[in-house]
């Protein structure tokens, strides 16, 4: 198994942290979470003027053998399709990444259509798609390995170039099925409370959807741990966000965290590495039913409730000015030491 | 009294609008609060392809009579302080306006200080400071209309210099007391739940603050018609921000509403002009007691929720990206139309 090594914090900073953040020239705390991110960054980098360098987005696109049992709306061929307008530079993600200076990188991380070799697209192509979980795992304990693997060469080649802030996107049709399946079988929230709509407004699908992943649960007969369990249910680019998260914790880089699939790739995580957490920042609470939930399963305040439901990491870079404000309040406020005001507001 | 001439925006427009973004490549509805914002800019500007331009903010400064009841644990010597704060650079609207691309402009509305002329603000002094509504109205009629007529004066400066979208702040020790004496009056709200701690993070001051006010309500003998109350108990800066706001509909441009006192200035505009309420955009709900209940009447859905209760126009700013998202999504996206995305979200 991969391992990562992922450092807590440490907390010798904090106090300073504090002390900075409340003699800046405005009521105690009045800033409210923008000065909580400002400490968690300050934290992250050991740094009382801590700094953002090349934000990066990465959208892994996987397919996932589920599908064909019905469970969306949609037809997997809106994967590739869609990766075909995220490099015509026409969906959400790409006007997010255009407004708050991201890199987006589009990985295949095992979607289920021949890319040519031109194609602008990074190839970390697993299979073309998972297995189908009702009848058999996903994945093989290798394939999940792989991806692990290569979910962090992505990050490493982000950080390489000079990134220290990082969001990770998806596309993948039927992945909110996996994420409620991981969901529930590592929290213990009964599964109804974790299947949502997806992407299927009318909320027609919602009850055959949460028969067959009832069916797929009640057949699973593994021995639970976390790997097993997103071996079983997961999807490629999962998996493979997983691994990026868990690289961007090791290299101390800020992770923004988007919606339910996300925040799923995150419990994942943080179970196979708890102290990730401590580099997390959760953009939003999405739409999907499930999201509420699990965010304070995890303890997790998210910046953003705007009723967003789209994916690919928009909700994550939504929350991106909060996150810059955080670093500019501390490094660009005046201190009561600094200017005569009176300090009024303690 | 100063007449302002504000349309309601013409509705024909609204399902060309819905049309065009329920055809952009994402599930219907699925980026929220971001589509109804563009439905309201593209109402505002009758546009389908609205735009931003030049975002202004301006920073009204007053100070008021009733400081001198202690209803604030700051001396009233902080509103001149963080004007000079202002100018340094150093507060809070400062790196907001400088990350979100605003022009700053601070205005004297009535300060207790003599200001140089060459001071960088701008001289729209009533006076020096409002009287004591405990025991008389706070501005003459006469000043009342004089200052609307001012705050109408800056809006109209910044449309002509090309702003259609701008954002209004307050700086005025004391403030919250008239805002919550305005919410009260304006909406029958009892007081009690009118009334919160201000910038006095202890809430030690609260229920001296609130005994203060309730004499003073109580102590009210006027007509109660919506200009009596805005001069009974208003602050010049307050005033200034209505004649703002006002003459900001008049213009059609996007208004960003701010914080608890900036709500209640809307509230007061609201009363004078109901139609002034198509062009506001409120940015956040404070932390401020009152707030969310002001918000609720009003029906307004605030964009963020950070726990903010700085003033300065400091939420209004976060929200900015917020708003600039919804421009880029109806203007950057592809349509299913306009590329070959299997329509499947709908």
């Amino acid at each position: 198994m991969l391992h990562f090594d992922i450092e807590k914090p440490d907390d010798a900073i904090r106090p300073f942290l504090l002390d900075k953040i409340n003699d800046l020239t405005k009521p105690k705390g009045s800033l409210g979470m923008i000065e909580d991110l400002a400490v968690q960054i300050g934290l992250i980098q050991q740094s009382l003027a801590p700094e953002l360098s090349h934000p990066n987005h990465i959208v892994f696109a996987g397919d996932h053998g589920i599908a064909v049992e019905g469970v969306s709306p949609s037809p997997q061929e809106v994967t590739y399709q869609m990766i075909e307008n995220f490099w015509a530079g026409g969906a959400g993600i790409n006007f997010l990444s255009r407004q708050h200076g991201f890199d987006l990188h589009i990985v295949d991380a095992g979607v289920n259509f021949d890319f040519k070799d031109e194609d602008p697209i990074i190839n970390k192509k697993i299979r073309k798609m998972t297995r189908n979980y009702l009848h058999e795992a996903a994945m093989t304990r290798m394939e999940m390995e792989l991806a692990l693997r290569y979910g962090a060469e992505c990050t490493q080649d982000c950080f390489d170039k000079g990134c220290n802030i990082i969001s990770f996107g998806e596309m993948g049709i039927t992945n909110t099925s996996s994420s409620a399946l991981w969901m529930s079988c590592l929290t213990g929230i009964d599964l109804k409370l974790c299947v949502g709509a997806g992407c299927d407004n009318s909320g027609n699908i919602l009850s055959h959807k949460y028969n067959v992943l009832k069916l797929a649960q009640e057949n699973y007969k593994g021995n639970g741990s976390t790997v097993d369990l997103m071996c079983y249910f997961g999807g490629y680019e999962m998996v493979m966000a997983v691994g990026a998260m868990l690289k961007a914790a090791e290299l101390k880089m800020i992770i923004l965290v988007d919606g339910f699939i996300m925040t799923s790739c995150m419990l994942a995580a943080s179970r196979l590495f708890k102290d990730v957490l401590y580099y997390a920042i959760f953009g939003h609470q999405g739409d999907e039913a499930g999201h509420k939930l699990l965010l304070e399963y995890l303890g997790a305040r998210p910046i953003l409730n705007l009723g967003l439901r789209l994916g690919e990491g928009t909700g994550a870079l939504c929350a991106f000015p909060i996150v810059e404000s955080a670093v500019r309040m501390i490094n660009e406020m005046n201190s009561f030491k600094s200017i005569r005001v009176t300090k009024y507001f303690h």
